[in-house]
């Protein structure tokens, strides 16, 4: 009979693209002893995560949950948005956006894709442009692009989307808890992130927040949404005054979610994106340093995760294995066209610390030297 | 500025239809430090976890996974099978019945439904009958209804429903480690459950099993998957040998299942199932020395969650909250049909325990006096 020991694994420092260190407070409360989902407690509960997610996204809008499953599912979520043959816009600058086109591909939509190089970002003119060519139901960005380090400029986007008639979606995976994102201020109508980027907590949940011209639409479809699991219009009874059973929260990654979102509300939401600033420019500057570039120029660089081109003639995956092995510390390879071209490395929640940056640091330049 | 204080929830005993109260060992694992989604340690965890699922389904079934989701998007994870136009067979003998009809109608299955009162269960026979009148591709059962504590006798079934060219799908939410589940012995094609029942993990993952006709069938379809987050075309190859990155697994709640199914593994099947079995005769007899009446005949009774009727005359949702406030215990009330008329009490995983059957009984002798 084989043996299935205890769990034993290493104390890997998390300088990926997630999942970020975890708080010892958020692993601590996602051990507590459990309540039923239904327990007026878990409902109590279930309030407070609400308002906490509000806090981050800065957004007053009355259905702001976390989906029960991973950031992954915040995107598929779109699925409430888009009915078979609805136009969607789609901003393509990076793998994200490219599954964004495949997510609501599959629900029926007719994606249009708006094009840029990776590691570039869209101006409103362009998107403007595109919806005058041909409107769209929905427009669809990538905030903090995960597969290059680009952080989407907000001014002025929501006002061309919604002057042609369509409704704003973020992808905040990379960016909530992290960087400043203000839902009501930008006027963005649905946006999703993920809780094991910025936010600190473990992989298991997507904070979705959604506006009031977007629950109108959700309210206004001639179909039935086609996923059940993410059906928002039986979701918005479970999270609201209703409470009506759909599915069973998962109890304890809300104890975790709650905790993660406490620790940003003691800290602040401006101490801590400049904690993140603060901690990626020191990173940056050391890289360069050692002569390593991030792909991304400053002006649109995102502070909480950088990619750098690895120089030639270097084994990408062995400094990798290298950093791992010998330091354990976690970063990550490129996806799609910087597979085996870049690293990426996240500064972000509980790990975006000086001395991670210190550390990270002095490995790489014993690694390359 | 709101105070949000430390998670202070009661210390309750869960006796409702899920989530069951967990094992320390398991919270212990949940809270261990993570690695990331990647690392070659927790892809040596993924590799237990699959072991340790095919030894609780009973399979050798390659493709044996937990799901990123509740059970209920184990259920969805049906859109695997199902292409608009197929035909598909739906046992309706409760509401997880109901919800599999409309899951299947939702991603354009023509959804023939097999109706029997809540509480009865189905023979192959009738089943025959109904796939001579009409075949259908995908056959879907549920093993152990949660909402009226019935469990479907397997024998024969499957070999009917392959002798018409048909899948057999099964939910297996409430029997999963309370009572055999024996996939590859009944033949069944496709079977999915939840973490939080008699598993006693949180909830947050559906261990999923798929056979060979499944896997088969996945890689026959004529059409995408129309849900991206669970398409297993993509997932398998997470999954399996290539490891290519779909989604970020939910880390902890993994921990927390391998730590479950270990606790299984070492108690052993067998003792498990008469452990379940003995404490759910003991509650059996005892509510009837209350004169309260199970609503499922002894012959296919469910021993891990039991419905109840209400006598006439006692407010079933008062007993239940004086239950939770002085005594700490939940049970739960009726879904559909039994709303307000009956109670469900479920003694799964670590909740079924000799000294849970003797407090409940004498709480409630002591509330219903």
């Amino acid at each position: 009979m084989k043996k299935y020991t205890d769990l034993n694994t290493s104390a890997r420092i998390l300088l990926g693209p997630g999942p970020s260190t975890v708080s010892p407070r958020v692993l601590r409360a996602m051990a507590h002893p459990l309540v039923g989902h239904l327990d007026p407690q878990f409902i109590a509960l279930m309030n407070e995560v609400q308002e906490l997610l509000r806090f981050v996204f800065q957004t007053e809008n009355r259905l702001t949950i976390p989906v029960s499953g991973t950031g992954s599912a915040g995107m598929e979520a779109l699925c409430n948005f888009v009915e078979p043959g609805d136009a969607v816009l789609v901003g393509v600058n990076g793998y994200f956006g490219e599954r964004l086109c495949d997510v609501a591909g599959r629900y029926g939509g007719e994606v249009r894709r708006l094009e840029r190089p990776w590691g570039d970002v869209f101006t409103a003119e362009e998107i403007e442009k595109a919806l005058q060519e041909r409107p769209a139901k929905l427009v669809a960005l990538v905030h903090a692009e995960t597969s290059t380090g680009a952080l989407q400029p907000m001014e002025g986007i929501a006002d061309v989307v919604h002057r042609h008639g369509g409704l704003l979606l973020l992808d905040c995976v990379t960016s909530l808890g992290g960087v400043p994102v203000n839902i009501d201020a930008w006027d963005v109508d649905i946006a999703y992130s993920g809780t094991q980027k910025c936010l600190s907590c473990p992989p298991g949940l997507a904070p979705l927040t959604v506006g009031p011209r977007a629950v109108e639409a959700l309210h206004q479809r001639k179909s039935r949404v086609a996923n059940w699991y993410l059906d928002l219009t039986m979701i918005e009874k479970y999270w609201g005054s209703e409470r009506t059973y759909h599915h069973t929260a998962p109890i304890s990654m809300n104890y975790a979610l709650r905790e993660a979102l406490r620790l940003i509300y003691e800290e602040g939401l401006e101490k801590r994106f400049e904690r993140h600033r603060a901690n990626a420019a020191a990173l940056w500057k050391g890289l360069e340093a050692l002569g390593l570039q991030p792909h991304v120029p400053l002006d649109h660089r995102l502070p909480t995760l950088t990619t750098v081109l690895v120089p030639e003639g270097i084994d990408e995956g062995a400094i990798r294995r290298r950093l791992l092995d010998e330091y354990n510390i976690e970063i990550a390879g490129g996806l799609g066209i910087f597979k085996g071209r870049a690293w990426r490395i996240g500064l972000m929640g509980y790990s975006s610390r000086r001395e991670n940056v210190l550390l990270l640091l002095s490995a790489l330049e014993s690694l390359l030297a």
